[in-house]
């Protein structure tokens, strides 16, 4: 695998076949402007979210893996908590993106505070800490969740949820920006942004939008 | 000028002719990868430089001059100093987006800290004022002047000088990634990057590959 | 225009003559209990009020025309935007004081936390930004704005109205310190503090008692 | 003692007549200017010097005796280490000013970042909890001791030592702006600013200025 | 009075025979798990609770005289103002903690966002004051008064007062842990605990164990 | 496994019996003030070192597997990256503390800023992300590499050049606490303490310290 190949992988460290096709479809408009080829791939033996840390401690082997001698310019790990990222960065010679970060890098250039739109309560805290991490806590304008596990986001009033927290996150919190806190939302994006009036970062879209930039300018 | 319109519009408000066709050069590689429409412009009655709080001042209409009915789908202020970038938001309806700004923005994805090559020590305090109203204050490894104003970056030796100070930032400041203070010098990037050993962000190609970005997901 | 000259000038960017009025009563007190004249102009052919960027950018250069060839100790800009202070500080030896900026620097002499008043909605992001600018954010209670623009500040209501937000500040944001946030209210500053019950602070008193201490100190 | 009464007090926590003298003498410029009158007073029973914590725990007590029932429109405590301020403010009811407090207060005025020539290495964790306190650490460039407590300020070469240290100040820790850690330099002042090359701010100067225009804003 | 001595010494700055009696009982789990021997005190002619800043001032002078000769390894300082801290470090070759201090530091390691349960709304204040001087403002969920002063706490509802304010800390500021901001609770920590569902910290059981640790490291 | 039983569980996640021997070494002096019982462990099919992001991915589930049915009161992870620590918190439900938290938690009780020694330039990095995550950074005075990997700890030298780290330490970054980064050195702490002249902390002291004082209460 070297970064003289072209191809952007994109890895879902969860087995769940909709939640690829979702991503896939997500990333579209990206892969329509743009000549740098992508391919998305899922960890057909992962489980099927990422919910506790067992999961995360064994979503980076499980990437390795699942990408295997597949020639990559870039990798994207597409999964929210970003697992296995510095697990990834130490084995890969490429860039390596997790989808948080580069949501996070992404939100802040369109205003100050960002709202984060978190699929379970449990991840709230975890947010804190990664933002911490990253020094962009005075970024955050605040955290709420739509109060359901992965298992619940292929119900039908899921979007519906999305948007009440978004508009709690600009009426309360002041938030300027959205994040969607979960891959596979990235189709209904420009539908949650029409409805909330605040710009909405999709973490799958802003991490595949910065891999190509990166891919673009090392050819 | 609306949104719908495809090109993204790098604006130079400064009338060099020579640091219009570098920021032209600079882009290239971006530009083969993308299917977007860049155009670039100077203001040919702007200054040969920004330098003083009245060229910043004056930037702003001078722009909105250049660009006049030209149809944009994104535009980028080509200058350090992110000159009128505040007044182009006011005035028009795409995404503005300033080089500095989106220096610093693409420079937190590479590492935690970075440092700045600046062209003059009177710059410094000025970028410091900048990162600390974007809340990055905490992410500047430190910034040090090649001690020349705008007027000598055409000598000889300027790359020479930029890679010195590069230098000094990653091993006595420990940036873990450079960023270049001014427009111009991206098609030296690389070579930059090679000698310093450290990520090295143009500021231009920065913008411009988030305006890509930012047009490729409102299509 | 030297600093030997003994008279302080405090500048309004905009043609208002009431409001110029209003700013010289306002700093009748301080005037009383000094012996260093000040002398207040206003800019003739500038906005009514300082609402767009386009005013601000103006109102740097229109700001030194009103002055012109009369000689100064200090300058105070009379406008909480602080228009052209930076362009003022380049162009002038003497001091140059932004009475936002003085506002805030007074405000924090009486509490922990201040609370603004703004004009305006539209205020409160750019406040937001120079106190960071400033490394002044964690000083912040609350900025709640009183609903109206500058155009609505000769009607009847405003003094009740700046009142019922300072009192909000206190209550809900456990405000210590209240900043007016416009300039052309300090006349009616001792009732305001009266009815709240914390210290009030009129950035034009503010910034015209440290321009007194700045001369003196300089003579 | 009201606040009605029109005389600013200068309190000296020290018994040191020479010290109080030069107190004194450091504010005439602003007396010269303002039609407050201003008394200073010493406790003359109090130890030479504030140096330890015993004094500073004594401090409080031994001004109120000192003070007494001297009508006062605020009190100035003259003393870096601005011992008894809060005591002070639980039982009078007039302003009561720190100079350190005041001192920073006024540095923030003229530059991002200050450094402090400090009277002792001791001196220098205690000013960092300070200035914590006060929220104000970031404004910090540096802080160096010329090497002597109290007991060494009369010798011939004080003023020499100072000059050096600010100086350091200045060109290793890019100070834009001078604290004196100490009373009893103010009449100093101007020539240790030529001879840096930065704006100096003597603590007892910048207490009494904003002591003079409260009490100005108050009647 | 040397650190050879192997016995912690834990003195209560005020004069209540009831608090005192209180503070031994809540330290009986730390006794009985350790060989290390400690002895609580009381500042007989102490006030009967320190109110004021006179209380504070005079704490330190009265706790060395009655500690007087008494052997001590360590000192825990049973007030949450930690009055004299500073006074006995300067005194004593032993370490010497303050509750409010040790309280703090035991907080942070059991959640992010601590919460504190005031006694006064008076102290709120105070304490954000000090938690700024110890960088650990960030840490800091909320701060809400039971309402009442020190002479309230013998009364029959104390506790109670405390679990609604220690829940509400939990649900409306989202505090992880809860500290509780007095001496003298300590016997009924879990009960509180049991009640809110977080972990409560005893300031008095944390500087307890803090020095049997100091203490048990330097034999 | 639960809290009930009395006994402290100290794992050391790599197999090293020479290092776990030193560990249990060097908490002899805790033990013998504690009631509380402490087993240490070690994983026997662990690395001999955790230098890799592989291996730390893999500490957590092998240190579950080396403690199997133990009873334990609390669990310390003893090295100092920490690792596995938020996976035993999920699947324990007893205390489980990290080493290099706690002597963070620890070191601040002593001074304002502490230096770190480490073990190698790659941790310096670690360490930072760490300390921004538990918002400790502004507590960091310097972290400063002895320039081996844990392979050369055994090596003759070893402590002499953690003097001289710690002494650079306190010299060039004025630290007032060291450290030390590496579980195992625990037995030279005080040694290292009377060659610098500042508090030090070693690791696996202040967890064990912190866990004894955990389990006394919870009795």
């Amino acid at each position: 695998m070297t970064a003289a190949s072209a191809s952007i992988v994109v890895v879902n460290p969860n087995s769940s076949v909709s939640m690829t096709e979702a991503i896939q479809r997500s990333i579209e408009p990206l892969l329509a402007a743009s000549t740098i080829p992508v391919r998305t791939v899922r960890v057909i033996d992962g489980p099927p979210g990422i919910d506790t840390q067992q999961h995360v401690m064994q979503a980076g082997p499980a990437m390795l893996r699942a990408i295997g001698a597949m020639p990559a310019a870039a990798v994207v790990v597409a999964c929210f908590a970003d697992p296995g990222v510095h697990l990834l960065r130490e084995e890969l010679t490429v860039p390596v993106l997790g989808i948080a970060e580069s949501a996070y890098h992404a939100a802040i250039q369109f205003g100050h505070r960002f709202g984060i739109v978190s699929i379970s309560e449990a991840a709230i805290g975890r947010h804190a800490r990664y933002l911490r991490e990253l020094s962009l806590m005075d970024r955050l304008a605040g955290d709420r969740s739509i109060g359901t596990g992965t298992a619940g986001l292929n119900e039908q009033d899921t979007i519906e949820r999305v948007k009440d927290v978004a508009t709690r996150l600009k009426q309360d919190d002041r938030a300027e920006v959205i994040v969607l806190g979960c891959a596979g939302l990235g189709e209904h994006r420009r539908e949650i942004e029409r409805h909330v009036g605040l710009p909405v970062i999709d973490p799958v879209q802003a991490a595949v939008g910065f891999a190509q930039m990166r891919v673009a300018l090392s050819q």
